[in-house]
C-alpha cells in the first residue's frame, strides 16, 4: 500500500471529524450528548459519503462515534419545534424522512464498503445507520434498540434496514416491544458481524478497513453494486446479470493483473478504477 | 392502563376459549386431541382474528394451547372422509386450503400484534400458524415439525410462513425430512422468539402482552401493516414507502402526544386508534 | 424400498466417479487437485444431474469430494489461456458463467433433493456448489471462502447462492474480505445444516439420503419446486400459489396412499413420480 497519510479536518457544515489514513475515511459523528440527525447531521453525512464515493484515494469508509451514543436517530427537538408551522410540520418532517432515506441509501450505494464501529446505543434512526452498513463491529457494551413504539412513533424507516438485517420476528421483537438487545443479540441478529472488548473496537475495525483497503477499489466497486442489485432479483435474473457481471470483471485490468499475480505467484499491483 | 375486566366465553361456531384480560385477547385452541384445523376451528380462529382487529378493547391477541399438542395441522379424517365425494374431493380440498391461507393471511393483516404461545407440539398448519405469528414463545418442552412428507403431502402451504422465518436450507432440512426440532433449534431458525421454562411460559407472554398493550394502538396499526409491506419491496420501494408512512405518523395525535411527553418527561396518555 | 443395487462408473465426458446404491445417486468430484469446475466438469456435473432427475430409480442426489479441497472454483488457467484469443477471452468467458450459473440452476430446478457432503475447502464456485444444494452436511475440518476480491475478481455469482443462504452482513463479510470461515460458522450462517466428525461425515449424509429416499418421489418433486417458486413471490401470490399445490398434491395417488396408510396404521407404498 501507499505511504500512510494522515488527514484530520472538522467538517464545514455539520458535526462531523473527517480523518483519513491510508485509505481509510473515518467519519466520527461530534454532535454530544446523542449525536442526532438532525438535518445538518444528515447533510453533513451524506455530502462526505458521497465525496468518499468520488475519491480515489479513499478506499473504505468507517462511521464512529466513540462514547456511551453511538447515535439516538432523529432530533426530537428539532420535529417538535416545527409543529408551531403553518402546516403543522409536515413540510419539515417530509425533508426529514426523505433525507434520512437518501443517506441511508448513499450507504448502500458508495462504492466504497462502509463500516459501522458501534461502541455504545444505537436508536432508532441510529440503529438504522448501523443497518445500512456494509459491515459493523460493536464493543461488548454496544446495544441496539427502535423505540419509537414508546413515543408513539413507530420505527417505520429503521425497520427498512433492520428487516434486511434481522429475521422477521427478530425485527418485530424489537419493534413492537421497543427494547433494548445486547451486542451478542444484535450479533445473532445478523446487525453486527463482531462483537470485540472495547479496547480493542478501534484496533479490530481498522484491521477490516486494511484488509478492504488493499483490494482492487474497481472490484469492491462492481461487487459491492452487484451485491445489492442481485438481492432483490428471482434467481433466474440474479445468475443473468451477475454472469454479465463476471465477464465484464475478467475483461478489466485489475481482474487481469489479479489472477496473472496469483498464478504467477507475485503480489498484484491495482491500476484500475 | 384502564381497569382489568376478564371477560371469558366459549366461541359460538368453534372449539376456541376466548378470555380478554385488559387489553389482552387470548384464543385457546380446545379441540382435542389434536386441535386439528377443522373447517370450524379455522373459521372460528379467523372470525375471532378479525373482530379482535375491530374491537378498540383489544390490543394484542395470544394464540394458545396448553398441553402436548399446540396444534396438528389440519383434520385428515375431515379430508379423507371428502375422498368419498364425487369431485374425489376437490372442491373440499380447495375450500380448506383458501380457507386455511385466509387465516394466516388474517394474522399478518390483523392490526393488532398477534403472539403465539407454544407449550407442544407444533406440526404442519399448526406450525404455520406459529410462524404466522408476529411472535412467539414457546416452553423447552415444545416441539415442531413438517412431516407431510411422510404421508405423500409436501407441507406446501406451511413453508410459505416457515420460509419467511427460517432460512433456506434450515426450511428444506425439515420440509425434506419432516423430522421434528427441539425449541432451542426453533429459536436458531427464526421460529420462536424465546424458550422458557413451562412454568413460565405464561407469564412471559403475559409481560411482551402487557408491554404491547401499552402502546398507542394507532402506532401499532401503522408499523405492523408497514412492516409487512415493506418487507416484500425493493429497498427504494421500501423507503418511499415508509417515508411516507413516517409523515402521518409524525401527525398523528399519538406521535404529538408521545413525543411531547418524552420531551416534557411524563407518561403519554393514547388516544387514538 | 426396492432392493439395494450398487452400480459405479466414470463419467465418460468429464472429471466424475457415479456410484448409485438404492435410491441413492452419488456424484464426487475428481479432479485433483483442487476440483476445478473447468467447462468439462461443468458440463459433465449438469449433465448427471439432469439424468439423475429423469430417472425413476433416482431418489437423492449427493455432490460429494473426498480429501482436502471440495471445490476450488472456476478452472483459472483455462480462463488465463483465452486471454489469448482475439476477443481477449469474452466468448470463453461469456460460455464459463453461462455454463457455471446453468449448473447450479439444475441443482435447484432438479426434482431430486440434491445434498452437499462437504470435508475440505469450498470456494469461490465450490462454495456456490454448497449454498445452491437444498441440504449440506460438512466435517469439522471444511472451510468455506468466496477470495475473488484477492485476485480482482468479485465472487459475483457465487454470491447470488451464498446470499440466499447468509445474512447481508455475513455474506458482505466473507465476500469483502475474501477470509475463510471455519464449519461451525458456516452453520451460523445457514450455509450448511450440520458439522459432524469426517469419520461420520459420510455415514450421516448417507442416512439423510436414505431418509428422503424413502418418501414418494413425486411428493418431494412437488415441494421442492413449490418452494424454491413460493420464496421468490409476495405472501398473497405465494399463498394462491401453494394452495393450488396443496389440491393437486391430495389429488394424486401418493397423497390418497400416504395418507390412507396413515390413518389405517400401515406403511405407505408410493406408486407416483
Amino acid at each position: 500500500m501507499a505511504e500512510v497519510v494522515a488527514i484530520k479536518r472538522q467538517d464545514a457544515q455539520g458535526p462531523i471529524i473527517i480523518e483519513q489514513t491510508g485509505g481509510t475515511l473515518r467519519l466520527t459523528l461530534a454532535n454530544p450528548p446523542a449525536n442526532a440527525l438532525s438535518l445538518a447531521m444528515m447533510a453533513a453525512l451524506q455530502a462526505e459519503i458521497e465525496r468518499a464515493g468520488a475519491d480515489r484515494s479513499v478506499r473504505v469508509v468507517v462511521l464512529a462515534a466513540p462514547g456511551k451514543v453511538f447515535c439516538a436517530g432523529h432530533d426530537l427537538k428539532e420535529l417538535t419545534a416545527h409543529r408551531a408551522d403553518a402546516d403543522r410540520g409536515r413540510a419539515f418532517f417530509e425533508r426529514t424522512f426523505a433525507d434520512c432515506s437518501a443517506l441511508m441509501q448513499a450507504i448502500v450505494h458508495c462504492p466504497k464498503p462502509v463500516i459501522a464501529e458501534v461502541e455504545g446505543l444505537a436508536t432508532a434512526a441510529g440503529l438504522q445507520l448501523v443497518a445500512s452498513c456494509d459491515l459493523a463491529v460493536a464493543a461488548h457494551e454496544a446495544t441496539f434498540c427502535t423505540p419509537g413504539v414508546h413515543i408513539g412513533l413507530f420505527c417505520s424507516t429503521p425497520m427498512v434496514a433492520l428487516s434486511r438485517n434481522a429475521s422477521r420476528k427478530q425485527a418485530m421483537e424489537m419493534l413492537l416491544t421497543g427494547e433494548t438487545i445486547d451486542a451478542a443479540t444484535a450479533k445473532e441478529f445478523g446487525l453486527v458481524n463482531r462483537v470485540v472488548p472495547r479496547e480493542y473496537l478501534n484496533q479490530v475495525v481498522n484491521k477490516y478497513a486494511e484488509t478492504i483497503a488493499s483490494k482492487s477499489p474497481l472490484t469492491l466497486k462492481i461487487g459491492k453494486e452487484a451485491f445489492y442489485r442481485q438481492v432483490e432479483m428471482g434467481l433466474s435474473d440474479a445468475y443473468d446479470y451477475t454472469a454479465g457481471v463476471m465477464v465484464e470483471n475478467m475483461l478489466a485490468r485489475d481482474a487481469e493483473e489479479g489472477i496473472g499475480a496469483f498464478v504467477g505467484k507475485r503480489k498484484p499491483e491495482w491500476k484500475g478504477e
